[in-house]
């Protein structure tokens, strides 16, 4: 095991109704005037964004709204969010939703109090002292964002789409998380944020650090309760415990607690960015055609940590048996899993029959991340863009 | 699942060498006069006192020394600590050592800030709305302290051993954490953690409450790697992953994340707080002898979760057996790791052959407690005798 930090200073506010506690989080906080940021209009219609702005009113609390994040939020969404929050003076933003709204809120937290500009803090240009404090009300469980100190921003204009992890000055001070508000919720969305939170916890568990049995042994444990509950809520979408479940295990996915100790992976989520930053796709949608090829690739160089996800995780029966043949059927009930989602692991097929330009993709990987990524395997771009044709091939 | 915050602020600093970072991690908290809290002079002998001294001056921190606090602390401790804080004017705690050090540094936190009695805050007359900032260096996984907001204090005036949390006001701003510090701990003292530690998630692991297939499951996963890594330890005290492992699986055991979403139970607890109020026995000790019996106290009254317990955790193969039988079994091998790792099971036998005043325990109980105690099987004081009994004539 590897010497670690481990700092989650979040307050999870869990549970029934607790979206009514949003004010009185946001008052013990210290918050005055609130910047309210958001995607589209589905919380003013479902009545969400009244009972926040209720709960915010009820403790005296000033605010704003700023709507119209992006579902990969976008450079320019934190550039309008950020002129917002100067011209309004608030001291406080609330993203209401998934992974969008709180990475962009995050964005703008970091671009209010920074001269600059806030891309410097993502292309690496500089590196951030301050934010504005951040609350979050969850919506979508996937990304884990509201336990993260990490964002991920799309510039348009650049076509890069580049992830930051700043833990010390970007984890949300409170976290409100109602199972119930996720009912309502296009099963694509479930299925996106099932794959999604699964692979926060495998870029943290394929890693070649000995020593790791313990957490290991519990990452093993959440993806088996993910994969159980998904199934049931592709039968019953309001059961309550199941939606607990997947909620929180998309924190605990990403707050950090499946990586102490190790060295991280993280290539399947840049090869994935690659393909949500050149194609409207849905990350999780991506990470559901790129984590089986990228297992492909990686199942002869590297078995043992395979091997072990197969048999621990994806309930491979190893008896008679050899390696070969037990990382394979791990892949292949990983892959069944996804299709039982009513996900495709072919990209070809996610692209809606277009054929990828992956030569494209694996130039800006280069660009964004240099000649090789990941740990597990260390990746070169000639590995990269064979994972991608991998991809094209997939059942 | 029942609705829940879950607030764990406290950092941890994991790792090798990592106490010399005591100074700079009590700087970045604001600390300029510190309180160093300890029990025995160990930490003179091995240089670890002087290694966290010399990162305070490096720091440049002010710092005064308590040395003395007893393995199960006494209020005439906390009083003492709290009469050298407010002499010294000291601004921040550091508790070297285990939970014993840590929770009466608690108590003196609490005192520090306070015009009355601090036993005011254990007995229920008042509740506390500040206290001193904390910092830990552990050196004994265990009592989970140096994540929890928990205290327990004894007063030995009115044979009172009290357990409170105050997860708001006490939780240590940060903890280091050096596995290697643990190597040379008494085989007692390793085992006596790993029983307490275990107990802490049985504690909530056995509870009522439907919907907890997540947080049971990963509770299962630490028991089973706790389980493993001790047996490791009993051959090769200085396996480093081993210590690693047992020691984080310590803290999680305790910091609430075992126990979001549930009613907890904790009758083991106060049952052992009333053995080692009257008999100077170690609290993991008491436990390895009160929980196997609570066990079988329950098993006829309420055995799902003893049944789940026995499969999940004690490797119980249900093939061929009925509920009773797997139970017991549960609890069989139970009782045997606990003899695997040097401990008895029997009351008598741990008290030396002595008999155990039975009904001045209870009394004592009845007093503490009121007429009943826990929640995955309510105990009346007449239960509560007989749990004494069964550890009395236990294997």
């Amino acid at each position: 095991m590897e010497n670690f930090t481990y700092w989650s200073p979040t307050e999870f506010i869990f549970g029934r109704d607790t979206q009514k506690e949003t004010g009185s989080a946001l008052a013990r906080y210290g918050a005055r005037k609130v910047m309210i940021v958001y995607g589209s209009d589905r919380i003013e219609h479902n009545g969400l964004l009244k009972e926040v702005t209720d709960s915010l009113r009820g403790a005296g609390l000033e605010y704003v709204t700023f709507k119209g994040v992006k579902p990969n939020p976008t450079a320019q969404n934190v550039y309008d969010g950020i002129r917002v929050a100067r011209d309004e003076k608030v001291d406080f933003l609330l993203a209401i939703g998934g992974g969008s709204p709180i990475d962009a809120a995050k964005g703008m937290a970091l671009g209010a109090l920074y001269p600059g500009d806030f891309w410097d803090f993502y292309c690496g240009k500089a590196t951030p002292e301050a934010a504005l404090p951040l609350g979050v009300v969850l919506t979508i469980p996937a990304a884990g964002s509201e336990g993260s100190g990490n964002s991920v921003i799309t510039n348009e204009e650049t076509h890069q789409k580049i992830s930051v992890r700043y833990p010390f000055i970007l984890r949300p001070r409170f976290a409100v998380m109602n199972p119930e508000l996720t009912y309502s919720l296009p099963w694509e969305q479930t299925a996106y944020g099932v794959v999604d939170m699964m692979a926060h916890i495998y870029e943290r568990y394929f890693s070649n650090t000995p020593g790791t049995e313990l957490v290991d042994s519990y990452s093993e444990a959440i993806l088996r309760d993910i994969m159980d509950r998904a199934l049931t809520l592709r039968l019953q979408p309001d059961d309550y415990d199941a939606r607990a479940d997947v909620m929180w295990a998309g924190t605990l996915a990403h707050n950090g607690l499946c990586g102490v100790g190790k060295t991280e992976d993280w290539a399947s989520h840049r090869l994935e960015h690659e393909i949500s930053a050149f194609y409207d796709v849905a990350h999780g949608a991506g990470l559901a055609v790129i984590i089986p090829a990228w297992m492909e690739f990686c199942a002869r160089r590297n078995p043992d940590k395979l091997w072990k996800f197969a048999i621990n995780v994806m309930s491979v029966n190893p008896a008679g048996k050899d390696t070969d043949e037990i990382i394979d059927e791990g892949i292949s009930n990983l892959k069944n899993f996804y299709h039982d989602l009513g996900l495709t692991t072919n990209l070809r097929t996610l692209l809606g029959g277009e054929e990828p330009d992956i030569e494209k993709m694996v130039k800006s990987l280069h660009r964004n991340m240099g000649d090789t990524l990941g740990n597990y395997v260390k990746l070169s771009m000639d590995d990269c863009r064979e994972i991608y044709r991998i991809a094209c091939e997939a059942e």
